[in-house]
């Protein structure tokens, strides 16, 4: 069980609070990616320092290394990673898709092999649920099969039925707990009436939150956007909605407006140790020679500590020189920078001009993305 | 000018505070080595931490890039790579030596090839002297030549004649000013007579400091004392001794029962990146599958962030992963631990009971190494 708390209502857009034994989350949310028990390239409190109240775990990389059952002699994931706010894991569905090899799909789960060790898995409903239970995820995923976009009417419709069939098994095998809880997951690709349909047996079944799956595969921000226009409206009022995987700043901002509540990316992580830098006027890449001389700290409106103490020129130095420094001082930037664009969201909702927000956010970010 | 202060002897062995423009360092003292403007895999605020009060800068990497003269308009080492603590850098010797391509020594200086890039530099007293000031750098190395190990007597004797001449013009060409020092290197490989000369030359032109050169360079731990008992003896009493690129925690301990006061190496760091973690007990191969169920911080008797905060279990965890987080946990506890080390030498000067925490420390150190 999960308390959901809706603070105001802006148009489609929500302020929310999310009660979890392991603290409150403030909605609209971002969750860093923490794949293997570490944000990579961040200190704990360094990941806290940003504003992130919750994170997320890869059920799929914690079950081959260090394997569940281990991660539980330790106390849990909060302790084994020594993170003590609130965890959503998801359910290994989307990675055995596509980073295991040789994948088998039955009715009954996957049988797939380690990409790391090649060794044989099996993952199911009941085995995910199991897994994440393991971990003591506060949130935990029900167990789903993703498509690749894009793919046939009758393909999506035979794999949305499947998920939802082992949405109804995950929600069998969690064990309810109070300020824990279990999302489901909606499917249904670019198909409306599927969605429809993935939404009405989710809602049957019942379940803590729901995630629209099966975006952010390649179909573009434009139709992205037209699906969450009525996927997004069909979903319980009284839940979070969480739409997984995503994304750039315009792709939450967008979703917000669409209701959307959580999101996950490791957009923010895996660019900082690429040399991406994201700020208020747009994307730079701290590889670029244009910042070697630069004083310049990486964004005049942020106050992270890359940003107070640290110059453009020297942040270019140390990623041409390949330093540890160099991912650990942009990874932090960019996750604050996402976590105050957040911030900026919910303060917007909370003062009832959201849609001014978006509007100058769309117009102001996109068009300076080309720097 | 630099003011040593020695507070306490404890036979050969001395406890001083060395006052620099940018603050006090006590001796005797560790410097952990910031290569290139960065100590890896550690923010400065965490050096700090571990207890360091002084750390190196390398001029052969910072002129190569991103050069003196770019530090410099940022305002110089400390402001680049916000460390408002001293700093003493190298002066390029060692690694021309050790890392260029296709070097040509003559007396003027040495014409080499760039690792990086193939372009060809040029390092002289003058200009090495030139760079560590652009760099502002508390404590600059006098310019020197470093011979292979093992040499021949003629051969060290050249040239240790070579780089007594170019400590003399080291000297002319460094800028005296308050709270900045210039210290000379003694050479002479394993040959007393020679080291002997070497003292007589670079005291007679007056330093700072006095550093020990061309030592820790394969001759071995024993042979290294057989060195120090003569040649830290002969160094002047009321000037700074440095032991350069030393070493082991072992070797720190003798050095300073020698009478050396201040030592830098890349082990700590370097080896927290391959994954071993100095302890009380010895040395951890955190990579050893022993540690995967351990729940027993890397140091029972260590105080560091890592010890606190995680178990072996974990870390060992993130060294399999290659996650960025192992090589930062691991870097920070190694260098805490020899900072520690520093404390507890120089509190057993103060207490005179040197010897014994001496002989205590290398049978320990020593007999568990073997973990």
């Amino acid at each position: 069980m999960l308390k959901f708390e809706i603070n105001t209502i802006n148009k489609k857009s929500r302020r929310g609070f999310i009660h979890t034994a392991h603290g409150i989350v403030q909605t609209p949310a971002f969750m860093p990616v923490g794949t293997a028990g570490t944000v990579k390239a961040m200190m704990p409190e360094s990941v806290k320092a940003t504003g992130a109240e919750i994170i997320l775990g890869n059920t799929y990389h914690l079950m081959l290394r260090p394997t569940a059952e281990r991660v539980a002699s330790f106390g849990g994931l909060h302790r084994f990673m020594n993170w003590s706010g609130p965890i959503l894991t998801d359910s290994g569905g989307f990675q055995v898709m596509s980073l295991s090899k040789l994948r088998k799909i039955t009715e009954e789960g996957v049988t797939f092999q380690s990409h790391l060790s090649g060794a044989k898995h099996f993952l199911s409903p009941e085995r995910s649920i199991e897994i994440q239970y393991l971990l003591d995820s506060n949130i935990s995923m029900a167990f789903d099969e993703c498509v690749k976009f894009p793919a046939e009417y009758k393909q999506v419709q035979k794999s949305m039925e499947r998920s939802m069939r082992w949405a109804a098994r995950s929600k069998a095998a969690f064990k309810d707990r109070e300020g824990y809880g279990l999302f489901g997951i909606m499917q249904g690709g670019m198909y409306e009436d599927l969605r429809m349909q993935s939404v009405k047996a989710l809602t049957d079944i019942g379940f803590d939150g729901y995630a629209v799956g099966g975006l952010a595969v390649g179909e573009g921000q434009k139709t992205m956007f037209e699906v969450l226009d009525y996927a997004a409206a069909a979903l319980p009022e009284d839940k979070p909605r969480y739409l997984m995987g995503v994304g750039r700043p315009t792709d939450i901002v967008g979703a917000v407006k669409r209701g959307i509540d959580m999101f996950d990316c490791v957009m923010p992580s895996r660019s900082g140790r690429t040399g991406q830098a994201f700020t208020s006027q747009g994307v730079l890449n701290m590889r670029n020679a244009c910042h070697i001389d630069s004083h310049e700290p990486l964004d005049q409106a942020c106050s992270c500590p890359a940003c107070q103490n640290y110059t453009r020129g020297y942040i270019h130095h140390l990623i041409r020189c390949g330093e540890i420094l160099g991912a650990m001082l942009l990874t932090m930037h960019n996750i604050w920078f996402y976590e105050n664009l957040m911030k900026e969201i919910r303060t917007a909702i909370s003062e009832n001009r959201f849609d001014d927000f978006h509007d100058t956010f769309m117009e102001r970010f996109q068009e300076e993305r080309k720097m």
